[in-house]
């Protein structure tokens, strides 16, 4: 069988999916990302590869999606894994016997989306959440990655200036008050200053916590998401009063909370978009959600 | 004589300037904008380009800069003349019997800058500092607009969340902190708390008091200078990281301060932004400075 292996290596988990050449995953496996230094994480992928090969046999490429700013086959900068400056795929190549190439984890995932989905629009802006925030920006139905290949990283600008160290070095950025990390923190906050409410009795806390315990009717996660929705909406309005692109989509762990989620952000941005008569933005969960990043890899793999 | 006239139509002056095809600048006329109402910004305009025509004859078309949204002959919104919805294209070509176009004042700076300088690059981003603060994206050698012509509202993204009200509605936009306004507040302030400081005695409080009193040596002055860089270096730091283009410029009035500005602003940038090992974006100020706007405009009106 012809088909492409797609990565998408995580903060938290690397999952590989084996995609065939039309954008269908066939098969996804998924583990903890090493974090144990540079050889940890690409074990993990090498591993996780070699049972599809075993299964599928050697496929035509393999897509690799890195949470950070990818240059040909090195990886430069990634502020959530023990990596920087690694030329991962060329090692990933060398064990494997497999070519490869190297894409940003949100560029593959807007990829993904713009191709499986068959977009009509020029202009689209991916934002994952998940352990960080990632873009995506496709621009006249091109990735764009502006001049180094290091565009779009969306989750390190400052939103609150002076605010909460961020892992890049700054402090308030997006990614610090957004991404499904600081949703989980915001959460663990919440349940130690409310004892008496529903997130002090989860068993652990996820992303997902605050979310559930909301729509359970409990009135400090109700707070913890409203607030979360401040902060997700006011990034996505800079973003939209940047670009006004036809579609904003966001993706991620976070964006399988649905409707009850995009619904809120959407009327959230509404009211403060700089836009406001025009045509303008759609706001909506990315559809593919977590396979975007994987199926975007693997059709990136093939060009 | 053929040529055309290009309007920099700003929230403190208008500016009309006859350009010849080369885009060189010929004659500039400059005059507070008209600050009653609509008509009397229309007004304002069109008494400055019957002085251009009365001198030059009739040019062969009008390119009308406007500090903030506008969808073919209309302005959609700006935030800093009381103008919204204003069919401004049409009064005038009917006063004067030129047809018209109108840009986004920022996007015609960057037009300018980017035509006359015959820049080599794919991809640039210019600011421009005044009284608010604009945005010009150039992507693939073209003025990027958006799905609605209304992209690169840079000054309308928030870097300080619940910060200072803006113009546009949000809290906390760049530009409250780091236009030619925001810097006169900030001096005016300093120069209250600090009555002992050269500011205090500075005759009328501009966007260059607190840079020509730090120049000469001032405490006070050397403090809003330093605070205000920080503001700007955020906002800039957070554009390389969504861009990374080839070149950033900052263009408007504060952009005369020359290298003794940018230079800092360079150095700030350079320690935060996300890429901090391949290729990195030039920070420079725009050369054309002021007149990019007038220039820009007027040659979008002969495309």
């Amino acid at each position: 069988m012809e088909y492409l292996v797609g990565v998408d290596l995580g903060g938290t988990n690397t999952s590989v999916g084996a995609v065939d050449l039309d954008g269908n995953l066939i098969k996804e496996l998924s583990r903890p990302s090493g974090d144990d230094g540079v050889y940890s994480v690409a074990d993990v992928i090498i591993s996780l590869c070699k049972e599809l090969i075993f299964e599928y046999g050697k496929p035509c490429g393999i897509g690799i999606g890195v949470p950070g700013a990818v240059c040909d086959g090195t990886i430069i900068r990634t502020v959530n894994l023990p990596i920087s400056y690694f030329e991962i795929g060329k090692m990933i190549e060398s064990k494997l016997g497999v070519k490869y190439k190297l894409i940003n984890d949100a560029n593959a995932a807007a990829l993904g989306e713009y191709t499986v989905m068959k977009m009509k629009a020029e202009n689209v802006v991916l934002m994952t959440i998940g352990t960080g925030i990632g873009g995506g920006i496709i621009i006249d139905g091109k990735i764009y990655e502006g001049a180094n290949g290091t565009a779009g990283e969306i989750g390190h600008t400052v939103i609150r200036k002076g605010g909460l160290m961020c892992t890049c070095g700054r402090r308030g950025c997006f990614e610090r008050y957004a991404s499904a990390n600081a949703l989980k923190r915001q959460t663990a906050r919440a349940a130690k200053l409310h004892p008496e409410s529903m997130l002090a009795n989860a068993e652990k806390i996820s992303g997902k916590t605050a979310f559930d315990c909301a729509r359970a009717g409990d009135k400090a996660a109700s707070e913890v998401v409203d607030k979360y929705i401040e902060y997700v909406g006011e990034g996505v309005c800079n973003l939209i009063n940047i670009f006004q692109p036809e579609y904003f989509l966001i993706g991620g762990g976070i964006s399988n909370e649905g409707e009850y989620f995009i619904s809120r952000v959407r009327d959230y941005v509404r009211k403060r978009e700089y836009n406001q008569f025009g045509k303008r933005t759609e706001i909506r969960a990315a559809s593919l959600c977590n396979d975007a990043g994987i199926i975007g890899a693997a059709l990136y793999a093939m060009e």
